[in-house]
């Protein structure tokens, strides 16, 4: 088990020489996702070599062009590249006619099946899960509807503690698999060993959650408690409160109370504003309310065993 | 009169790290154009320091995403840094309806008017026309509808022949807008000085003509017939003219044989396909049937005075 995000892009508003608009790639539990794609992301992906090929959902927060213009020349050049397997895209509604649209404009012939998801709905739901991972939405309040993304590695097996089983010869490779789903055992003499002595608890389910664009909402707290890792937006530094609350966007403090209400192990901070020159200065601010922070930068990578 | 042409992107396909789609920024008579607009054209515009703000025209050939899926970010981008003055799209038929969807879905609030000029003529047409400059399009031959453009600087007034007006005392500096506009002087004595003596030939306009993409298509020779530079599309080899054919692109012996029949001053090329690695071999190549060939390379600037 094990989580490495890739920041891809960090930066609010428009491209600019060294600002790349919102994108993340983010593996977890051997599962790949593309978060947000801004205008210049597959070029991104190829500069910090994430697995290009291996994505096969992407999640896209809002429709504002620095989170998702990249997203229709990603999908044409999949097309270009022969791609097979179905992409699943996830986004609020709207996102497929106008993709679709542009790539039928384009005359972009992909083979491969697009399966869009769109999101409507304000309350967290649960929109993937396989046996790997689960991924939640964390409604958030910006100018247009917008989602975070809580990603969840799935509970695995408990693990075997071979050196109290080895005190029971009886104890079969064949019973491994019952052992493991947290059954007792009965012995031939009706003995019952409780699980509890045969196992040990299974590493805890890693966990990131994906918070972009959004105001300062309390109310997401609960959802994204006790994460791991948490990427919240901080557009603005504590001096421009008044712009953050117009253009609806937080400030590193705000980023900063939400990582700690919600108890996570770390967070990362990004979607500077262009008019800060001196990044560093978020981080500062967030350490003045929450202990454990990060900057995104392009090409950083967070990971977590 | 000047012409100045910076290559903004000049890769085919997919960006890629070292690979930019076609754009160029064209400096012509004190115009300032944008021809074609793939991703990241934006964030190429910044690194080279073209006149960001200068741009009202931008021309795009046809709706392949290498060559138009970074205009609506670019339209966006105008409109966040609260652009007024209009701008004017001219491309395929089309092109208004998926740029305004996209950018209607990203809630671009853009306060600029936009006026697309959606073309279908598959004749030479004049498209734009003002006191300094003139634009035409040049109908390629490619999988979907294309069209190059021909820049042509309008023709200067005459220039005053001093020393020879000089001899005539009685020619007041009144009588100057009508010589340079090539009328004969009759003096008092009733003599008629010809405007010939009094003035002489104004600079040459000069010329731009961009070709891309396209199959080798020489009826478009009398078009571009003596421009002082022409970009033409070289996607391939002549190794693989077989691909060419198939994908209605030109190998750079084709483009060289155009620059060669139309006689003009120099030939870029470009659009290279990213089976190759050495790009100067399209020099190379072309340069065995016309002498005067560069290479399009990103940032490079061609000027002409």
């Amino acid at each position: 088990m094990s989580l490495n995000l890739t920041i891809l892009g960090c930066h609010s508003a428009t491209p600019r020489i060294n600002a790349f608009p919102t994108s993340q790639y983010l593996e977890i539990n051997n599962r790949h996702f593309l978060i947000d794609c801004g205008e210049g992301t597959q070029r991104q992906m190829r500069k910090y070599k994430v697995g290009f090929s291996k994505i096969d959902h992407i999640f896209i927060s809002h429709l504002h062009g620095d989170h998702f213009y990249g997203l229709v020349g990603l999908l044409s050049t999949y097309g270009i590249l022969s791609r097979e397997k179905e992409m699943h895209i996830f986004g609020p509604v709207g996102i497929k006619k106008a993709t679709l649209q542009m790539l039928k404009i384009s005359e972009s012939h992909a083979k491969f099946n697009m399966i869009f998801h769109e999101l409507s709905s304000t309350e967290s739901e649960l929109i993937f899960e396989d046996d790997k991972v689960s991924v939640r939405t964390i409604p958030l309040k910006h100018r247009v509807y917008t989602n975070g993304y809580l990603f969840t590695e799935k509970e695995k097996p408990r693990k075997l503690n071979m050196l109290n089983i080895s005190g029971y010869p009886e104890i079969d490779k064949a019973d491994y698999n019952n052992i493991k789903a947290g059954r007792d055992i009965t012995l031939a003499s009706g003995e019952i060993i409780s699980n509890k002595e045969l196992t040990m608890n299974p590493p805890k389910p890693l966990s990131f959650a994906f918070c972009s664009d959004t105001c300062y909402k309390p109310d997401i707290v609960p959802i994204i408690k006790n994460v791991d890792l948490l990427y919240h937006e901080a557009t603005f530094l504590d001096d421009r409160q008044d712009l953050a609350k117009k253009t609806r966007h937080s400030t590193s403090i705000e980023a900063a109370q939400i990582a700690k209400d919600a108890d996570v192990k770390q967070l990362v901070v990004g979607h500077y504003s262009g008019r800060y020159k001196d990044i560093s200065l978020f981080k500062k601010e967030a350490e003045t309310v929450f202990s454990n922070v990060e900057l995104a930068e392009p090409g950083k990578t967070f990971s977590i065993d």
